[in-house]
């Protein structure tokens, strides 16, 4: 009986063990949430992000401004804030774009916005006929003959059924990327990309595409769906109809330009080191609100949380805002250098780069051991509606980490809105919920002060 | 060997009759997911709503036109299309409302709403001292001894950390309804109530409040939850500051009005009625899109999605704008007692008025057999992100047919970002995603038309 009751004595002891450091897990991440969820300083500081520098494309002085600002905001919350260089390629968009659909005598201007990285069409404009296609195959097939001297219309669009938006994006993204190159290739003069969004609206929405040195280099414009659904509506009735573009977009001088960093130190392991980030350039249409001015803030929230609350984080956690994610990721690449050079160990990347939708979960790359224990941490979140976590972790600007072998985690938002705003002048400040913004930036801050004190990622 | 073919043969045809049906299902609601999700209409029919009649509170002009607006949206969907009359009561809030802090020398004017019902404080508008409770318990404990001829400042929060924000709501409202009748028992004079929102912003959130005619009747104004937190920590300072508030409200006298009926008649069983609704009156601040613009959408919208895609429907599907959801009800009151009177069978009765988030689910109350055979159907709503079906449906309107043992459902949005908008400023079509507001159209006819076809609530 003695036996017994010692054994019963020692599982009572291990099971309180067990349910106190829960306990206490849950409490601190419940005093995490209640100062972001009672707290407006993050919801003013994306206000002001968007507001006074709205326009945040690398080498603008937009973005320079937002760096400047940015970094007064976040220096009371930081042991240490410093710029790492680098230098920005610098687009500019120039004069605003003209579209405009000619069929005989009838002229109908449309919205366009040049894709990122386009060259302009020249001061007198391009006009052509135009032919619509869905793919690079249809293209193919075409040919030469079919091609010379047109416009070509990629009309491939996001299926709204997808409950997966972000899959959407990947299935259709070609065409902007790759469309002017391979449509020149058959001696396009221009293109037009339908929109990527899987709604049906008047905005266009720009992003990145991409040029060889080997094909002639051909404008790229994008249309908003509802007005390539009428072009293309248009184009069955009369295929001899012509297009107009104008556009003034040129490639400037680089310029010296860098990232936002700052840090609180480790108190156990300062050496060892939680990436956070988001990137602080934006299109430079709407407010780079959702795009990823919320990512910059949830990162500069990881760091006002902590420093309010007195947390104390055995490793350094660390504030990335990178510079040029959406065209040519100077800002990341040399990020990932500069902890090369340093011989670093990164503990863990975060990244916040799917806009400020309510979180419902995270995505995780790491070994199977660590895999496992970011798992453990599922029940801790769980009250907060952070049900989902996922392998397939990552985000453009920390992926160039991943051959250092680092913990890479991105923070999921539903993604059902995603692509209303997405590169558009709909991504502005009043899109963001102050709710959504507060439960993203408790969140994440959650999991980086767990990931930390359980050590998770050993 | 012949028997077990044939039971193997049977079972299969079984099998590919359970496969087919559900296939069909699926189709089917597939079907109706892709015309609202590619489609504007009901986008457009909000935006209408909203920016040509932003202020629809019952008896109003604004809810008049927004009434003879939607009857010409919604005509060419339906079969029928009528208005039920009812008569009105008419508040009005007058001219904007002032609200000063005096401390000493210093006034701060402050933002305020008056609350909907309330009393204006006359030309000359009311100063008196301030005292701050919590609860009707402190209330009484002062008693008149403490609260004679002060304002009360009810500052009861509503807790952020909930994650089910209604459930908060509902534990703080007493304030708001019953808040002024109670201090005017206490020989108050007027009464200040923290706004009814779990995010600390600027704006005041109004809504309903009551009088009994025993207690003199005194004016009662919101203000917003950060000029909330303010007026307290100044009362913990100088607890003699004094209040100025001057309110132009007023009870006019009653006008006669409508609900917006329209109907698809029933192919089958056309005497059975499938009700669907949302409220058509709403606050007159901000545009009443989420409260509840939305729910008349998405009403609206089940008719042009069944009439659209042709789908026959055994019953007949009957959506109805009420009048006067927000303060006396008296268009669900008048709808229901039709209902009585003509006898009707009311098959199922579906409301939309918990704003325009992500649709998440649905609750119902109905007998057990019928519960049963609505839960049967979650399979076919789960690839749509509807994973909630619940009890304990219902909602403001339909809930007079309680008592008719209609089943009654409600379609329940993801409740996080709700108690920004609701009854404020802003709430504004702006705030409205387009693919939120169609995932909610699309579950909401989905669902109805599954009821329908299964004969589930037989």
């Amino acid at each position: 009986m003695k036996l017994l009751h010692s054994l019963i004595y020692i599982i009572s002891f291990l099971f309180c063990g067990i349910v106190s450091a829960q306990d206490n897990d849950s409490v601190l991440i419940s005093t995490i949430y209640r100062e972001a969820l009672s707290n407006d300083w993050a919801y003013r500081t994306l206000e002001d992000l968007c507001k006074t520098t709205p326009h945040r494309l690398a080498g603008s002085e937009g973005v320079s401004k937002a760096i400047s600002r940015m970094y007064q905001k976040i220096a009371p919350f930081a042991d240490t804030v410093y710029l790492q260089s680098v230098m920005a390629k610098h687009w500019s968009r120039g004069k605003k774009e003209e579209a405009v659909v000619i069929i005989g005598k009838e002229k109908r201007s449309i919205a366009a916005l040049a894709l990122g990285g386009s060259v302009g069409t020249g001061k007198a404009g391009l006009k052509a006929n135009v032919v619509e296609v869905h793919s690079f195959a249809e293209l193919k097939q075409l040919g030469k003959t079919g091609i010379q001297g047109k416009m070509v219309f990629y009309n491939f669009a996001m299926d709204p059924m997808d409950m997966v938006p972000g899959r959407q994006y990947g299935k259709t993204v070609f065409q902007r990327f790759f469309g002017a190159e391979q449509a020149a290739y058959y001696g396009a003069v221009g293109t037009i990309v339908r929109s990527l969004t899987n709604i049906p609206d008047k905005n266009p929405h720009t992003g990145i595409m991409r040029y060889v040195d080997s094909i002639p280099k051909i404008p790229a414009i994008a249309i908003s769906t509802l007005d390539a659904d009428e072009l293309s509506r248009d184009l069955k009735l009369n295929s001899s109809l012509e297009f107009f573009m104008r556009t003034g977009c040129e490639m400037l001088p680089d310029v010296p330009s860098y990232n936002l960093i700052a840090e609180i130190r480790g108190n156990e392991i300062p050496k060892e080191v939680i990436t956070v980030g988001g990137h602080i350039d934006s299109w430079d249409v709407g407010e780079g609100a959702h795009d990823d001015g919320v990512g910059c803030v949830h990162s500069m929230e990881v760091l006002r949380l902590i420093h309010t609350l007195k947390i104390k984080p055995k490793r350094t956690i660390r504030m990335v805002l990178f510079l040029d994610e959406e065209m040519f990721q100077v800002g990341a690449r040399r990020y990932a250098e500069w902890v090369k050079e340093r011989n670093e160990k990164i503990y863990a990347a975060i990244e916040s780069d799917s806009g400020g939708s309510l979180p419902i979960g995270f995505s995780c790359t790491a070994d199977s051991a660590q895999y496992l224990e970011f798992q453990k941490l599922k029940s801790l979140f769980v009250p907060y509606g952070i049900n989902r976590f996922r392998n397939d972790g990552g985000g453009v600007d920390i992926d160039f980490l991943a051959d250092m072998h680092v913990p890479l985690l991105d923070m999921n938002p539903d993604p059902q809105r995603y692509f209303e705003y997405h590169h558009s002048a709909n991504d502005i400040f009043e899109k963001v919920s102050f709710r959504d913004l507060q439960l993203g930036s408790a969140t994440i801050t959650a999991m980086i002060v767990m990931l930390d004190k359980h050590d998770s990622f050993k």
